[in-house]
């Protein structure tokens, strides 16, 4: 497997280099918007620990990662009054992986509503400002 | 959110009720094969504790379930020479849930071959032997 890259664009965010929409972090853990959200509140949840995927992160890591999935995954049920919730990481480029931190997505459903693609389209900044006030009302709410 | 029902299958075949394809079990978590599979030794992994999905499962089931997803990834890329995985886990019916008990989806991946559509064809029964066999034997190469 290719070397963790510290010049990816999640690590970047980590490091405050570039922007986000950030909704939740704790010592081990980082959660932001999507840009490209493939439904409304699709969250990103990526370890502050340096790794690729599911490959190089450490058990425990990968523990904490999934942990924050569930706490956003709560919040985003009540923030955007979501009917199901559904939670993906990818792997490598034969599984889709597109930016070498590992993230695990976060994606609010609703009934009969489908998916965007992947990377469809990048959300309107002022949506994306709304959902992540909601969603870290929401999680502020406990 | 509707209760966790006992009488659904994956709690059968957690109280072996039910036959499967088991390729992995400790204290907390239980993984077997999907025998619906969407990619070559695609592994259901699941909480011991009675859990519907992520919105009632306990943080720490929730992370022992994503340690032992791990664990399946890393013995299947060794024994499916797999170039990729993506995991999964959908809760509710507008998620695309359909057994109500908790499921981790593991899924090797190799480039240039899609996912076979959820629940498309069911596998022979020689072929899910043989994969659990191989996953088994990587397991416990370590």
């Amino acid at each position: 497997m290719t070397a963790y890259d510290p010049q990816n664009i999640f690590a970047k965010i980590l490091r405050g280099e570039f922007p986000c929409y950030k909704v939740y972090e704790n010592d081990h853990v980082f959660a932001f918007l999507d840009i490209m959200p493939r439904s409304p509140g699709h969250t990103l949840v990526i370890p502050k620990a340096p790794a690729r995927n599911i490959l190089d992160i450490s058990a425990e890591d990968f523990a904490h990662v999934a942990r924050g999935a569930r706490t956003i995954a709560h919040a985003a049920m009540r923030a955007f009054k979501a009917e199901g919730i559904v939670v993906q990481q990818f792997s490598e480029p034969a599984a889709g992986q597109v930016v070498y931190h590992l993230h695990m997505h976060v994606m609010p459903r609703f009934d009969g509503v489908a998916l965007l693609p992947p990377q469809s389209r990048k959300e309107d900044p002022a949506v994306l400002e709304s959902h992540a006030a909601q969603l870290i009302a929401a999680l502020q709410a406990g």
